[in-house]
């Protein structure tokens, strides 16, 4: 993925980082429920508690390991969007900022086990 | 922090996470240049190696403990925007999807000791 030409400069540094946050409109979803029901899961849940596409403002979030810069195209690892998404936004992840230990993940506790198995290493299990 | 009336029904469940993350618009930020000097250093960077606000698309994150919810109203702890900051997106912190292990954090490696103490103490530490 990369960005347009007159951005290319904002890139400047970014391949210090092993991971980076990207920011992404879901182009292609349709204006949802406040309600949905995950894939993952037979109840209803309100779309702010879940990762569904079809919210309010259609915006998406994933944190990726960064593999390579080339002037303004990225090469990130595992990246879970549609073809042609358009990206918002690139932000270094940071720990500090990013990383925090949580005590309760709702609906998902019984159904994490069915996420896609993490292919990234470095990722955390719980 | 909350949502608008019409929306809250989109938070249904959302108690059950002890984070989240919020996606604002800094309705503040100049636009700025695609390099920045971040207030930690003294030197310059591309935009999308920082947090800084005046970006592209002027999108701020954070990572949030949730503490109460209130019908549409929500009490979380430590966020770092200004007062009437528009809320963009809610989303369910995932520790599956959200916590990576890093392996580099760039120019901020030999800054991050000045960010501001995490009194958050769930949060991790490198």
């Amino acid at each position: 993925m990369g960005v347009f030409p007159e951005y290319a400069d904002g890139l400047k540094d970014i391949e210090g980082f092993s991971h980076i946050i990207l920011i992404y409109h879901f182009h292609l979803a349709r204006p949802g429920r406040l309600t949905v029901r995950p894939y993952m899961d037979n109840e209803e849940h309100g779309v702010f508690a879940t990762r569904a596409p079809g919210r309010p403002n259609p915006i998406g979030l994933s944190v990726v390991r960064l593999l390579e810069v080339r002037r303004r195209r990225l090469t990130v690892e595992n990246i879970d969007v549609l073809d042609g998404t358009p990206l918002l936004d690139i932000k270094p992840y940071v720990p500090e900022f990013d990383v925090h230990r949580v005590e309760r993940i709702g609906w998902l506790e019984k159904n994490v086990h069915k996420l896609p198995e993490a292919r990234d290493d470095g990722r955390f299990t719980r």
